[in-house]
């Protein structure tokens, strides 16, 4: 029994010294944000007002598929990085498969998830600006906190607007971003003309992503000094999250296995992307056929039931407008546990990389999820992040598809965070009081058909 | 920057395959428990109604310096272990030391504290003698999430009480426990003989350890097939937690140091013992002149201002009589939010291993653990559960003594476990509305003047 290794570890001179852009080594490439006005392909320049400016250029950037991480990041990486890859024996044995699961766990990172990654740099570009405050949005807190703590790090004040339903079901996020030292918000909020819209014709408005990132792109607009981060959905986060890839493919090395499919939960596309990526440029390079499957919540499908048009990011429209998958930027989720996954739209690269037939995406119930969760707590040890379930259940999904087709296959899957702060949601799933939400085909329809009048 | 190490890890086949039992090395051996009726000192048979008997031999074992750890137990262990030795660069810069600074990292198990390196052995003694119940008693709830996954991996129920207080103050514990499918009993509570005597008493009293354990202890007692564990306090618990140290000392000298003092937070010691034993061999064999410094709360002062006599383990008298450090078991220390540490005696080891000079003690008000525990969030990224905030108080204390006295010298702690689910407590600190509790001279003296009564 011991001989079998359960966890694959880099040592801190393994660690991958570049992140990888995949924009690079794309066939088709996304298109290009556009100006709302002009409808004009916006620069780096464009963006300078809202992002630091190397993180424009990131955004942009097709040229170069490697990207140097800065030293001061990497030092910081150190602090929990390289996370685990672990073969999910526990798991396997559990659902009974033949398969060989291996998972990624971004759980270890001190704040709980992956959102580090990318907080990190954006923390540090900013900083090397001269930038003094950062402002951004949270869903179920993750990336809050992450952005509080590399604020922290890096000698910035942070401001975070907190979806409102998630700063009431989980305050625990909201104390772990005041520990760190942030200023937290719950959106809407009447502290932005954005938020005063959304509250005037509902006073009752349990928030979005959508109005969240409206009231902190508007804060970071009308302060000195101050800029914008965002935690998912634009290329140069997911180029940060593609740490997690690269440092699984060493150890899968280390592990003596290739994934044959590679499985993320999907919001906006950083934790996705992030896992992916590394390994795509293979398929897309050297001709591997590795499958690649983003799951998302039955109640927010913009990958399998949106439609590939250009939208706005945020509610109110004040972002450029972005080629994506999308549910329309007026479509409100329901109120899900997986806060972290309720945005209506796709990130381009992905958006692009789904057109071209290069990934693939399933929609999963809130019940399946917490299913697998609970099915994982109990076989591997830890709870995992709600938005993590929905990884899992795709996981067990296609381990149980290739048993029945006699296959035998590999199946890495990124385990983004834990759920040991959105216990209420276990507590709702245990006692049968956990709510799945449908979303109609005159739903999709409204919303989408007011893209129309965008563009 | 980078060519500085962080974190050390040893391999799956470098994590210690024994246990270091210090009774064997000790000069001046620990006490025997004794019979509360007959006065007699027990042996390994006299415990069997009560715990596993590998348990109740390992308890008293003072012949063999190493137990093997079972095969099935380091599979497990394989799932989270080894833990990380991280070198606290971050706290170093914050407080402006020339130490060095390191902490064994235990937050990273999946139920986020030490207390699963035990958890894991009992339940599986008890599952190999055929049991098929387990119960226990639990503050904060670390121990209780421990033991419900424990007890899951190896097919056991577990039924654990909970003291009242922390119950109520951190539900999170109860939920993860209920997601590991344990049964939780808020204590004192009306289904045991001793807890409906508390609640005769003071219908609202908000319980303590000690009411907990006799709560469990009794139900073990009086269920077929069912056998108590404890998490802390005895022998065997220490014995386990060993593996801290033992591994901590493989990556010392990875690190190329060896500690000048080692420190951890007091409760019943088994994380102090976990994390001192394996060197204080050194101390007793080999003449290191290593300092043991064991962080205790001011509001629950055993090692500091209690006295070394024979004492119950629980508040009604239902455990054997163990030589301790105690304040009495009727001491009902007050409500900090470090629940863990509420408990009236030390462990026998411990007990005898102060008693002889072999270490020290020092006490710490709530607000100062609070103090550095929001110094190290802020430094090291990781929030630390309210007990690990005394082990870095104290950390501190020695750090900046010795900048004083213009020292280097390498100091190490355990950092036991995290505090993401114990938010409310950093809120208090944060809003400045934490308390901190005085014992009086006279509420030691009364406490233990009842102690003459026992024996």
């Amino acid at each position: 029994m011991s001989t079998k290794q359960k966890r694959y570890f880099l040592s801190e001179d393994e660690i991958p010294t570049q992140w990888y852009n995949i924009q690079a080594d794309m066939v088709n490439k996304p298109l290009p944000p556009i100006h709302p006005a002009t409808k004009q392909p916006l620069n780096a320049e464009d963006l300078y007002p809202i992002f630091a400016k190397e993180l424009c250029h990131q955004e942009l950037d097709k040229e170069n598929a490697w990207i140097d991480i800065p030293e001061e990041v990497l030092e910081k990486y150190k602090y929990y990085r390289s996370t685990p890859l672990v073969r999910a024996y526990g798991l396997e044995e559990a659902i009974g498969t033949k398969c060989h699961i291996y998972f990624k766990n971004e759980s270890v990172s001190p704040v709980g998830s992956h959102k580090l990654n990318s907080a990190l740099a954006q923390a540090y570009y900013c900083k090397q600006e001269g930038i003094t405050n950062v402002t951004t949005e949270t869903g179920a807190g993750q990336w809050g906190c992450a952005l509080s703590y590399a604020a922290k790090v890096f000698g910035l004040d942070a401001a975070v607007y907190q979806v409102k339903i998630s700063y009431e079901q989980k305050p625990y996020r909201r104390s772990i971003m005041q520990t760190y030292g942030a200023q937290v918000t719950p959106s809407p909020s009447m502290s932005t003309r954005a938020g005063k819209d959304v509250l005037t014709k509902d006073p009752n408005n349990q928030g979005s992503l959508g109005t969240a990132i409206s009231e902190a792109v508007e804060l970071a607009m009308t302060t000195p000094n101050c800029k914008y981060v965002l935690g998912s959905v634009l290329n140069h986060v997911a180029l940060h999250q593609t740490i997690i890839g690269l440092e699984a493919e060493k150890q899968m090395e280390k592990a003596g296995e290739y994934p044959d499919v590679v499985i993320g939960c999907f919001g906006g596309g950083s934790n996705f992307g992030g896992i992916s990526f590394p390994f795509m440029r293979h398929k897309i390079k050297d001709g591997k056929n590795t499958r690649f499957v983003a799951a998302e919540p039955a109640s927010c499908p913009k990958l399998t039931r949106g439609v590939f048009q250009y939208d706005f990011g945020d509610l109110s429209g004040l972002t450029p407008l972005l080629p994506m998958y999308t549910l329309g930027h007026n479509f409100m989720p329901a109120n899900i546990h997986a806060g972290g996954l309720r945005y209506h739209g796709a990130g381009m690269i992905i958006s692009q990389l789904l057109k071209d037939g290069l990934m693939e995406a399933v929609d999963i119930k809130q019940s399946e999820t917490f299913k697998a969760g609970l099915l994982f707590s109990k076989a591997e040890g830890i709870i995992p992040a709600p938005e993590s379930c929905h990884a899992i259940a795709a996981a067990i999904n296609e381990a149980k598809k290739y048993d029945e087709a006699g296959e035998e296959k590999v199946i890495l899957f990124n385990l983004s965070g834990h759920g040991l702060i959105d216990m209420t949601a276990y507590d709702q799933y245990l006692a049968g009081s956990l709510q799945d939400y449908e979303v109609t085909d005159e739903d999709v329809a409204k919303n989408i058909a007011e893209l129309e009048k965008v563009i």
